[in-house]
């Protein structure tokens, strides 16, 4: 067409070892390519049906509310508040990186009031804080943690917390976008009420959607809510009947993006036949390998030994090396995509993802060869081959 | 999986003539096994320009705001509404249709005050309507209108509620969820200020995406609310700072879903091909026909001439004929979806879609023949034919 500026699309293949999405499973990708239904389609349910008992079986937990939300994590999050929250409620929300932060964004927007639990971007939110903050105000409706914090790389204890909100009757909220099928969750033995992941992080489907999952008590809270719920698209007493048949019946909500439905089923599919057991396994010894390369290496990390996420590891850009520079080349020469800092750590930290299909051995080897190259080529000093040779070691154990 | 029930995916390949989606073009399906870029890769931008571009083409606008929100049709009314409406606001919306009646929920959701034009479902809003209702306040924020009714089948016209809107300084909202690359619509020239579409029905790419399109007046009045914007997902101001670079810079706000934003490249990729003019034709053409084809079988439409959309088709279920009997025949003898009567319309009427890939002379034949046979099987008395005839008439003027 003249005048309009547009070319054919043929994206380069990356390795997507960034803080998300990751490199999709072929299969996963193959799905999308089964033909359209119709949201109403007697077979479309049954897809639906498959997706929820799956969902149930990765988030542990037996919610009749277990469905993706039809948009990506951050609707996610956000679906997670606003049924929740509104004006006069007070949320105690852990402020320790730019998704705790945007939670609180969101909870403001509900209307809520909102104490935010202080930290370091890298430090978790400690058990002490959080009772504090409870016993604050006469009543809060909710406790919002990030599981594994993707600006941070920081995995956030959490039985302890569910333990002291269950104490104080207030609802507890997970974003467990970085966590779900890459490191242990159990929401109903560790009693989370609401949480939710996305597509394209550990499960390796691509963007697009946003699972959740909600406990009967939090559902209840809904009907005693003064105010409207500010969203339709994400309201989840409409969602339900969309996607819990009721006396034989769904009704229509949205049109459901049909080819994404077929990429997730078969991503929480894939991540059943590995076993969940087994996968977290996989994310365990991979983040343990590349943590212990990037350490021989010379390079520090930026969380303590002990919280550090095994699906994105948090490191220190060394004094004197050119963050954009060291990305750019890794993009150019190797197609290899991580990520930079976001928030208070821009150009403090790179951010390294090891999930889903792209949690693999060549991937810890490759990233720990290039970095270590590109590093020295920038006049960084480090023994050539101590990388590999560590992370090697780690895998061995 | 022990334990998990699951099957293999393997949908029928149906012939989607309902309201929505429509068949998908398969240069669009494979468009979708491009590998997933990350949202902040360099390429990945290349393509989100390419698609604002297309984007402006078939909107018919020069809109600096015109991207896809990523999610469905319903983010898209949301997003379209959310933004610009607050408690104390005055809406001016119809009341003609199940869309028209989502809107309102919308709006109230917002807290806005609604005022709303009654129609009965099946009729247009007339202009005296629209101009009371925006004499009837002090200041009217906003005018809603549905262009395309997709419950109904009606086409609104839109030129002169422009005019009133403009007169009136209201914001003119138009949905053009079921008339985007299928029915004329020109944002500029008729002075809509804000516009979204979806991409499964006159685009045939998958559901998943909305297309919106905001003029600057509309965004020029974002700084004066006295309310935060409800929604963090669907706040354009923030999503602009993704999609429109600024000083050679974008931020990041929601990881993009990588495949469904190929899927929808190609799908304008093809309109822009074609040709609008020549899309909006053969839309016209296939719509004529269908229509001719079903008042020769002796069925009558629910909307009066002048006033019927060429993507849907709306026709009253005959005396005596089971509704849901004959969609699921459609549905298992023929794998053709058809639409059933959404609210005041459920039971009384059918919704046939040609829309996008799926307007073709084939379907257009192929329903006719489906439906004649089955109503006469069901004993409905009709000339063996008669519809094909009526419907190739039509296809030769």
């Amino acid at each position: 067409m003249p005048g309009i500026p547009y070319q054919e699309i043929k994206p380069p293949q990356r390795i997507l070892l960034g803080p998300g999405p990751s490199n999709v499973h072929p299969h996963v990708q193959q799905a999308m390519m089964a033909p359209v239904l119709g949201h109403m389609d007697p077979y479309f349910y049954t897809i639906m049906e498959d997706t929820m008992s799956l969902l149930r079986y990765l988030f542990r937990t037996e919610n009749k509310l277990t469905f993706p939300i039809s948009a990506t994590g951050s609707a996610g999050m956000e679906a997670g508040l606003c049924n929740f929250l509104e004006p006069g409620d007070v949320a105690v929300i852990a402020n320790n990186g730019f998704f705790a932060d945007r939670m609180i964004n969101i909870a403001l927007r509900c209307g809520a009031e909102v104490i935010q639990l202080d930290a370091e971007w890298g430090r978790i939110i400690e058990p002490e804080a959080i009772e504090a903050a409870l016993k604050s105000r006469k009543k809060v409706k909710l406790l919002a943690l990030v599981h594994a914090e993707t600006s941070t790389g920081v995995l956030q204890p959490l039985t302890e917390a569910a333990q002291l909100a269950k104490q104080h009757e207030a609802l507890f909220l997970v974003d467990a976008v970085t966590s779900l099928g890459g490191h242990e969750l159990a929401v109903d033995d560790w009693g989370v009420d609401i949480c939710y992941s996305c597509s394209q992080k550990c499960l390796s489907c691509p963007p697009g959607l946003s699972p959740i999952t909600v406990s009967q008590k939090a559902m209840d809270t809904i009907p005693n809510r003064s105010h409207a719920i500010p969203s339709y698209y994400l309201d989840l007493s409409l969602l339900s009947t969309y996607w819990i048949r009721d006396k034989g019946q769904r009704a229509y909500h949205h049109t459901a993006p049909a080819c994404m439905f077929y990429a997730l089923h078969e991503a929480l599919a894939l991540v059943a036949e590995e076993g969940l057991e087994a996968r977290i396994q996989r994310h365990a010894r991979h983040g343990a390998a590349l943590q212990a390369g990037l350490e021989a290496i010379g390079l520090t990390m930026h969380v303590p030994p002990g919280y550090r996420l095994n699906t994105l590891t948090t490191v220190h850009i060394p004094d004197g090396i050119d963050d954009a520079r060291i990305r750019q080349r890794l993009l150019s020469d190797y197609s290899i995509e991580i990520g930079g800092g976001l928030g208070t750590l821009k150009g403090k930290v790179w951010r390294i993802g090891l999930m889903g299909y792209a949690s693999t051995e060549q991937n810890v080897l490759l990233i720990l060869s290039a970095l270590e190259k590109l590093l020295a080529e920038e006049g960084y000093k480090t023994e050539t081959g101590a990388g590999i040779k560590a992370a090697v070691q780690s895998l061995r154990k």
